[in-house]
């Protein structure tokens, strides 16, 4: 695994515990398009480990066969693009073991920061997250499918990220769109050479 | 039609004229996935109209019939954040029949954006776009399907975005993250509460 950028941020697509429509917690489903887009996304921004969370067996399976049909079979030859944004995803079963994979490989247990499409009274904003994670520490940036994180997730962690909002009430972004979003914002290589007219 | 904050942007998402991988102009093939994500987004920021660009019949019956299916079918009662997210979106022949659209309903002919994965001479920075969008003038946002926008779209645009790019080199974002991306940049609030330490 070649050392990115951003090698000590991960990320994690967690699939359980989440609500579901109601409200229960469930295990939602794996979407192979979540994987890809995540993928590629991550990869983008020089993200450390793409971390895919389910408990299933058979999502794991699918989620495995998918990744190496991309990485050795037909796909690789077809799409290396494809191949390399895939190299540093894995599946695995829970956000315990993705904390514990993340010490083993760098020797430092990571700090959570969870993302949440409401308003909490912990968040933090995206200019002061964009400071903390240039500290020479291991983070991993928690991301819930189906109706978002379980609550223990989130009261647990060590950060909550302010929820991305446009001008409308509206927030009902797909999780694909938020982490493009959230990466951006806080690694996104920003736009300094544009001074007003006045001072050039 | 409700009047959004950014109702004067508009946002087209073009499968013709575009590049396929062999570098040829073809006709790409509609995602509806590409339809709810970027209705979706669009709807977070308070954007004008979304236009999905086809000139094939066959695909443009399949939108409209997942557009209905979402607004007045099964879909609208349950899932009324979904209906919410489309009712801006619409199918249309060409990027021409777009420009056309926009200025029968404002009155203006819109300024055209395009979006590119590849630095050009001409490119304009996100600092500088979000100035101009503050005009009273209306804009059309381009994103090309496939490989990218058909050379005379970009050439003949009155203005080219850099591209999103990230601290490496990788540059293969699906379109819908694009989108998310280049919106939130645009039209995202900006998060303006932090300052530093010493001027608390």
């Amino acid at each position: 695994m070649t050392e990115g950028f951003h090698s000590n941020i991960h990320l994690a697509l967690v699939h359980f515990p989440v609500y579901n429509k109601s409200g229960e917690v469930v295990v939602s489903s794996v979407t192979t398009l979540d994987v890809h887009d995540s993928s590629r996304i991550c990869r983008t921004y020089g993200i450390g480990a793409l971390y895919v969370v389910t408990p299933l067996k058979t999502q794991q399976e699918l989620v495995d066969r998918m990744i190496s049909h991309w990485k050795t079979g037909y796909g690789a030859a077809y799409n290396p693009t494809r191949k390399e944004a895939l190299l540093k995803t894995q599946v695995i079963n829970s956000l315990q073991d993705v904390v514990q994979d993340i010490a083993e490989r760098s020797g430092k247990k990571p700090r959570i920061i969870v993302t949440h499409a409401k308003k909490l009274p912990q968040n933090i904003g995206y200019g002061e997250m964009r400071k903390e994670i240039q500290k020479e520490e291991q983070y991993l940036l928690v991301f819930g499918t189906g109706w978002g994180l379980e609550g223990n997730i989130i009261r647990n962690a060590d950060f909550a990220l302010s929820p991305v909002e446009g001008p409308e009430a509206y927030n009902h972004l797909p999780v694909r769109a938020a982490i493009a979003i959230i990466l951006d914002r806080l690694l996104g290589i920003r736009d300094r050479r544009v001074v007003p007219q006045s001072q050039t």
